[in-house]
């Protein structure tokens, strides 16, 4: 069949315009909560911690398996780098809120959502926050479309079952909604009735977003920080028993499931080969020994950092490296896996270098656009390292395979120690961070301390945030 | 074509003959020394370690991996062990041989190599013994039709390099050779020189030894004991510095190449549906820093447990669990996996069940014959658990996901501690061996504790060999 010009120029044009909305993909970026790197099947997990994980696996055979991802060793920090590319030091975020006050973004923050959101995004937010819990700080008044979940943390689910609590003076925590320039809604107490399924609340919510996005043919980002993992961790009535592996069993099946969910419903809205799906976590395990145990029955329950020593707010490697696998079909060569060293700062511009989003040129950026490696174009993620924190203090200097350690503690109730010499260790040879070879290895304070160097020296350039700074925030000339 | 009855009668005897051959396959088993569970990427090792292992993850991918294989926690018990299907002590080869005086297995015990050359195997083995160095306690007194390997160990190799050995009056290592029946010849020390490549040579004379048999169309058993991963770990010449991470790495790399060049060979004659592939350790790994400086230039060189505490000549995970896939394609379904309890001692009689060999019943044999499940005709291995032995003293019980410990040493090198109470620990909840939950579950100890005590029964019932017995070896009526 011949077709005359004009109509053949009409059907080129709407080829071209498919063409340039296929250009900004879909985002899914699945948050998980103090799980560590050692709980998926795709890192040696899976049916070693109670149950097997054939979703959270499907994700890395499908895609890129980041064995070297890392994080800060905090909630508040680590989703505050996620959502600026920036330390959190600099945004006044290094240590999750302990007091009452003030805490989170400040407005003059550019978040990933409202990058995103500029570059012609819907977006939509589906769980915990904990970047501010006051007005102007929710996620709706920094880039999210919409949102439901909670402010804070999920310890505080617990809090109104405690004796003490109610005499306080404190208020309950409510789980909340909002659209972009509203003030939340508290739609009803985030307490243990609630806490064993918000999550599937979530994840549906999520579904029905992407349902409604898809059928716009317009991009959309969800950021889906799900509770589950973190303490009191207690599973659905649905998942309860299921695992016949006890409670973290359980958890990992609930999990799993709703992954699946997830990524069932982008297979079937046809959208998988124009959606880039990502799956990580804020920080490593936890350690809540005797919590765990009155919680949930559950005597010791310990998260898995799999090989790697520390658990969440120390500076050792099980803190650091969470799992990550990212997932887009035809763009993302299947079951590869890099050991390159990433920072969860580096989601931002990677996202914005994928989807022509605009990073931010009047303040220090510290991820790197990594999207040429993340769709193979190179071996190097670009990274030869980062700086730890454990809330305001460095703790030392990732240099690719080394760390330098200037203080350690063993866990979050643990003693500080503090180094007059720094400690070296080489990752490859000493997972465990178990033998300081800072002999002979002197070197590598030459090589992996200029990192530490340049990022001091910018902070005296831009100085930080201070914490509980309120808006509106300019920074100093 | 129609046939007259007498040539379409022998035809079918021909078929039948040809289908009687293909119930016995092949076996292939692949024996790391001192390898741990984190090690290969199918267990979340692989780059973390230094270099990827695709070849060793695609036997897990194309067949079985079992999480919770079970070994003896020193060389020789746990090769022992393998050999007969009963626990190192029944046999004395509790401990590696310290001294220079007469060990290993007596020739009364009927070992693997000799159930399967009774059940029509060609039997070669190639590489590292360590049950016996005197006459009459060779690998081709035990059922083997050809060897050629080390008696002892790997530690060996280094002897005649150090000072103060040559006056020691101690014999030098040999690397042997023999064929069954024959008295085996000194092919060359076993020194510096030779240590790096013999692995090579290993894995050449079992690719011979499997070509010569495919011809034949007789089921071979084909056992090798890789040096590799044992101290001093030195690199091939032709992997030295190719990781790029360091010795391990390049140690990675060489097994990896070296077991794909097995795999390949078996692919190439067409016989990899008739061959069952077996890659597995003696042990969990090691932990000498000090040792792996001096000889590699490697400061701190760990193996990694992966997520398990502990290393090799320890009661914990660590020491017990090692990497273990196996793979027949169409028998074995391919990706699968179980952390269902197995022990090494099980191998015997589930080969023996697979290829209609025979074990003695004259005698305790203490593994299980867990062909139905290998096969996945049930998703239950039969074992609910083992008794521990560090040596000649039982440590502890594992009961499925549970230990109990009554004995426990951090590392070889450190402190006995014995405990007036066990202790009891959660292996999903606690992979890591760090919290005593003895209480509230003291039904633990109910549940666990029968297992050792009809252990000990038989051992009363049929007392153990005394370490170093010589032969003739007659049980006692």
């Amino acid at each position: 069949m011949l077709l005359a010009r004009p109509v053949l120029v009409i059907l080129l044009l709407l080829f071209t315009s498919v063409a340039t909305a296929q250009d900004k993909p879909n985002i899914i970026l699945v948050f998980l909560d103090n799980f560590g790197w050692g709980e998926p099947g795709f890192n040696g997990g899976g049916i070693i911690r109670g149950a097997p994980t054939p979703r959270l696996d499907q994700i890395a055979d499908e895609g890129l398996r980041l064995t070297n991802f890392n994080v800060e060793v905090q909630c508040t920090p680590s989703r505050s780098a996620l959502m600026t590319g920036r330390y959190a030091i600099r945004s006044g975020n290094g240590t999750v809120p302990l007091g009452e006050g003030v805490y989170g973004l400040v407005k003059w923050e550019v978040t990933m959502a409202e990058m995103l959101s500029d570059a012609g995004y819907a977006t939509g937010m589906y769980g915990k926050w904990h970047l501010g819990r006051t007005s102007g700080r929710f996620p709706t008044d920094q880039g999210f479309d919409e949102w439901y979940g909670i402010p804070n943390s999920t310890d505080e689910s617990v809090y109104s079952s405690l004796p003490g609590f109610s005499e306080s003076g404190l208020s309950q925590t409510f789980v909340m909604e909002a659209r972009k320039g509203e003030s939340p809604r508290q739609v009803r107490p985030y307490d243990l009735d609630y806490r064993p399924v918000i999550d599937r609340d979530l994840t549906d919510r999520a579904i029905s977003f992407m349902k409604r996005q898809a059928k716009t043919g317009n991009p959309f980002f969800i950021y889906l920080p799900y509770t589950a993992t973190h303490f009191p961790a207690i599973p659905h009535p649905e998942f309860a028993g299921k695992s016949g592996k006890g409670v973290w069993g359980d958890m990992l099946m609930q999990i799993d499931s709703y992954v699946g969910d997830l990524l069932d419903t982008v297979d079937n809205l046809g959208i998988a080969e124009n959606t880039i799906f990502i799956f990580t976590a804020d920080n490593g395990p936890e350690a809540l020994e005797a919590g765990g145990a009155s919680m949930t029955g559950e005597t010791a329950l310990h998260g898995s950092a799999g090989p790697w020593r520390g658990t969440l707010f120390t500076g050792f490697e099980g803190a650091l490296r969470v799992p990550f696998a990212v997932r887009w079909p035809g763009r993302i060569a299947p079951g590869t896996s890099s050991d390159e060293v990433v920072h969860v700062m580096d989601l931002f511009p990677t996202l914005a270098g994928i989807t022509q989003g605009e990073v931010p040129d009047d303040r220090p950026i510290d991820g790197i656009d990594m999207s040429d490696f993340f769709l193979g174009k190179t071996t190097k993620s670009g990274r030869d390292g980062f700086v730890v924190y454990m809330g305001n203090e460095v703790f030392g200097v990732k240099w690719h395979d080394w760390k330098i350690h200037f203080k350690e503690q063993e866990a979050w109730s643990s003693v500080l120690r503090t180094y007059t010499m720094p400690k070296v260790y080489n990752l490859i040879n000493d997972p465990r961070e178990l033998d300081n070879v800072l002999f002979p290895h002197t070197w590598v304070l030459k090589a992996g301390l200029p990192q530490l160097e340049a990022h001091q020296a910018s902070l005296q350039q831009y100085p930080p945030i201070r914490p509980g700074t309120p808006d509106p925030y300019e920074p100093p000339r």
